[in-house]
């Protein structure tokens, strides 16, 4: 498989990381991962609308224009062999790059911007969820970001893993329900649909945004809200979404069965919709 | 600067990282930091135990026994001229090495060991310290290992520099104080000593560990207790730890200038004599 590096495609065991990079050493900097559907990358500008805000919070500078950044992923795309494929994705990995030893931001920073792709599977029909003991952090400025740091929900995917769950259901600090280990979460309340806020410390999911902004367009009422764990066990439907599922109903949590809104079909129908809107652009 | 990179030394410029390994992904692996006097580790055994610990704790399996990485740091020391500089540090880098996408632990993972060292500067005599508002987690099992993941970090540094600090103050999320950026606090309440405990969600520092055993036997009475910031203002003497710096004192928080406790330097001195003699095995 080739890689994209500062610039330059290669094959990805011609590509090398400098071992001084501050992404390998310390977690500096963010990540997108984009959905790409016959050759077309889902949401793009959102992603990188995203990535560019990530990159302002943590003081970086994104060494590329979004246009050279969509140049660049299409002829990885192809020269991958992925841009007739039904689904692929891309990651998208901004570093604050090398540096000298310490936390001190470099004073010249020469940022690292690797592309990556691979052929995509398709999405699971259902998951089910596992409460787990890492929890999210609302005073964390780097959990709304798409961050690096990945460990916490590495360790929370496999603790799912082993308690015989796909997936973990992660609170926050004041124990309300946050995030899966890679994706937002919502939950039918009657016909509401809800999801946790910002208070939570969750990632602004991509997906999640254009659900949102979806569901008052299809007359669904739907916020954000303080979710009780509680809560889900008792909904009538509960799901996750990321950008590269779209949406996934969860069939059980913590063993408990879980039932299936009938909306969560139609609102994963209108979504993929959107979808194929949104990627026509590019 | 040579490297020492799974059983390798080699220069820097010819070291390579596999562009998906783990580390540099997902923030997925672990680092010790050690402090090098005149050739010497000190305690070595102590950063080897935490490093091995903490790698089961993530489900990771320490590739080299601790006499092979003892040995592979005394002879990227000597490549590097370094054995005989009076101060020098070693960086020992475990990631869970490359792997496929997405979180799931790899089945068959070839971690990554990378080893760099560097001449060592003088700790400074005093430091300034910032409130700032990223909070520790106490429900992150990350918090407790000297994971990679230090953006968080990166982030509180930064905006205490911007406060006009030399470093940041860190509460955890129930307000209580937990650590700087990069170290341990200790405060002397009179000729008590306090520091924040685990419940704060403080990385067990080597230093801090080795203080609280020191103490006793020169007959300070030292213990963890929870500390709220203003305990802190009124203190009679504040320090941090960590392994580079020894032990430095907190001339000043939020502009408040604090106290110089008599006994800090005389706490110095003695750590001082057992880091010689810790490093003397070695």
């Amino acid at each position: 498989m080739k890689l994209w590096l500062n610039g330059t495609i290669a094959d990805a065991g011609d590509t090398r990381i400098d071992p001084a990079d501050r992404g390998l050493l310390l977690g500096d900097g963010l990540f997108e991962t984009m959905l790409v559907r016959k050759g077309r990358i889902a949401f793009f500008e959102e992603h990188l609308l995203r990535l560019t805000k990530g990159a302002e919070t943590i003081g970086l500078m994104l060494p590329y224009s979004p246009d050279d950044l969509l140049q660049a992923c299409r002829t990885l795309l192809q020269d991958c062999g992925l841009l007739e494929r039904e689904r692929a994705s891309l990651r998208l990995t901004l570093t604050r790059g090398p540096g000298p030893r310490g936390l001190a931001l470099p004073p010249d920073p020469k940022p690292t911007v690797l592309i990556s792709a691979a052929a995509g599977g398709q999405p699971p029909d259902h998951v089910s969820l596992a409460t787990v003991s890492p929890r999210r952090n609302p005073w964390s400025p780097s959990a709304r970001l798409k961050a690096l740091p990945y460990l916490e929900n590495v360790l929370a995917k496999e603790e799912a893993r082993k308690k015989g769950a796909d997936d973990a259901l992660i609170l926050d600090t004041n124990g309300l329900v946050a995030c899966s280990s890679a994706a937002n979460i919502f939950l039918w309340d009657g016909d509401l649909l809800l999801t946790p806020g910002d208070r939570s410390g969750i990632l602004p999911g991509i997906t999640r945004a254009v659900l949102l902004e979806l569901t008052s367009s299809i007359g669904i009422e739907a916020r954000d809200d303080d979710i009780a764990p509680q809560r889900l066990l008792c909904a009538t439907g509960v799901f996750i979404t990321n950008s590269l599922m779209g949406l996934v109903p969860v069939s059980r949590i913590d063993g408990q069965e879980i039932s299936a809104h009938p909306m969560t079909a139609r609102l994963a129908a209108a979504y993929e919709l959107l979808l194929d809107a949104a990627a026509s652009g590019n």
